[in-house]
């Protein structure tokens, strides 16, 4: 406890180096981590978060740095998470965190971290907006979450930002339209990127039709900004309609429904984790998962049957 | 249970119909799905389950029906689920089915499923294992997943496969990197799609390089195979390089190991869905929730002391 205490005053004087050491700890689950954040959450509420997704080759870190320099020259503070899948062969976090490094990561003014899970516990959509909450206790204005990965938990992961803008570029054959399917109901801003190149017309057409077929719970029509990242063209038009978005819907009785929706994915993606976590750490559950889980690979039991007999011996316990 | 008893038998008996049923009732996560999956189970592991993934727009649909067509032209029955982000506002897996129908659909020798999670209780990785039982004590022989996103769930999926298959295209900028940096662990196999495309030796190269720095469990050193799927060229190397593994390394020590892991993340997956599923499912809980999902969402509230809350409840309760 006194730990956490000052490891939160520290956060709360924005100290790069305790806003690195908290998110570690949400990310290993340490723990403390349930008072840390407990600690935090007061702190936050006043940094806007920007969820960015897409297809992988779309570009996004590029755009991310870009948007961050826009930010960076307006005098704000700004955070950036990516989200990466795990790796823990080929440290594919700390590739993402060196490359980065090279145009941003120089200004103090900036906070960059590549979060990736580790095991098979999840938990990286929990830890992802734990540190989105540590970086608004530390004051940074604006946080920005990229997801490197194009599944269900990125999804999630943006769909928990105040606001989700989904990249776009044109013309990636078929697949793309899977990509599309999934996340164009999460996007409130699309950016179409590269958008110099052959096929944007048709793309952005293709994107209007979708679009108009959609029906959005609140009245916002999603903008639609081609940009040029690498040539820093369209990025001060994806900021305005940023803010646009921020200040015309985050307040409004759809917001709040929305604030709701994210809320409630808290509590349920939490309790998911709790739940399991006290299941693991009574007494005799490390033994019986190690006796099911030969008897499951050798096929002598159904993993179903399995289950019942820990939550059998869990409730038992109690 | 005896609409179960049923089912499981018209399952067993390969009727497409009961196959599809079956499935459905996987992923709506209906109440007899732990019976009949009790009752599946022990009809399992004669089936051969390949999983392959890659990035978007690699060609893996069509990479997936040549080897479908090829196994099929062996008189071989094949299973295909293909999982999909969830969208329920443009029906993403809809779109994936009617796709595939073209090429493959009149063939009775060939069931094809999209899958995607609705809501935000997850459960997709679980349903997906699961529907792949179902088709192996149909009697497919072979069961192939392909996810069309590339993220931690999906990575997971492919992990849980007999053999893991990952499709790469050449020159795909520096995203790529990312992904591959995550998925280059899982794959037993690596396939260069598009390879008549500029930049097919560059990658090559560089995935050698990486898989050089790979230090693998088993002995296996993945293959690299080139293809050009829309022009069938390639694919039958593909199929020989699955028999070759699934010969050598399933029945080693080493797979044995695997099947463990398998086993012990099936049951961790299902653990934690039965967890949430036994709270939620709680007289109490639902107006609990909703109580502090005002709270969480008024900022009144942190999510760790909500979560607190409703644990204090259910084991008080019990």
């Amino acid at each position: 406890m006194p730990d956490n205490r000052s490891l939160i005053e520290r956060v709360a004087a924005g100290e790069p180096g305790a806003v690195a050491r908290a998110i570690s700890n949400v990310e290993d689950g340490k723990a403390g981590t349930s008072d840390l954040m407990k600690g935090i959450f007061p702190l936050t509420g006043r940094g806007l978060v920007i969820g960015i997704t897409g297809s992988p080759g779309a570009g996004k870190s590029s755009l991310v740095d870009k948007l961050a320099l826009l930010y960076r020259q307006q005098g704000q503070r700004v955070g950036i998470i990516a989200v990466d899948p795990s790796s823990p062969f080929s440290g594919g976090a700390i590739l993402g965190d060196r490359i980065r490094m090279q145009a941003l990561g120089l200004d103090k003014g900036v906070f960059i971290r590549s979060m990736a899970t580790r095991g098979n516990l999840g938990g990286l959509a929990r830890a992802t907006v734990d540190a989105v909450a540590i970086l608004d206790a530390a004051g940074y204005e604006k946080i920005i979450i990229e997801t490197v990965g194009v599944g269900q938990d990125e999804v999630e992961i943006v769909k928990a930002a105040d606001i989700s803008v989904v990249v776009l570029v044109p013309g990636m054959g078929d697949d793309i339209q899977a990509i599309k399917a999934g996340i164009m109901e999460i996007g409130d801003i699309f950016v179409i990127n590269k958008a110099d190149r052959e096929g944007t017309y048709a793309t952005e057409k293709e994107l209007e039709a979708l679009l108009s077929l959609a029906s959005r719970a609140d009245d916002w029509q999603p903008a639609i900004i081609k940009t040029v990242a690498t040539e820093n063209k369209g990025v001060d038009e994806l900021r305005q309609a940023i803010s646009a978005f921020s200040q015309t819907q985050l307040q409004s009785a759809k917001g709040l429904e929305r604030k709701r929706a994210i809320a409630r994915w808290r509590i349920l993606e939490l309790l998911r984790e709790q739940l399991l976590k006290r299941t693991l750490a009574q007494a005799s559950t490390a033994a019986v998962l190690q006796r099911l889980t030969d008897e499951v690979a050798s096929r002598r039991r159904d993993p179903y049957s399995a289950v019942d007999e820990i939550i059998a011996r869990v409730v038992n316990s109690q």
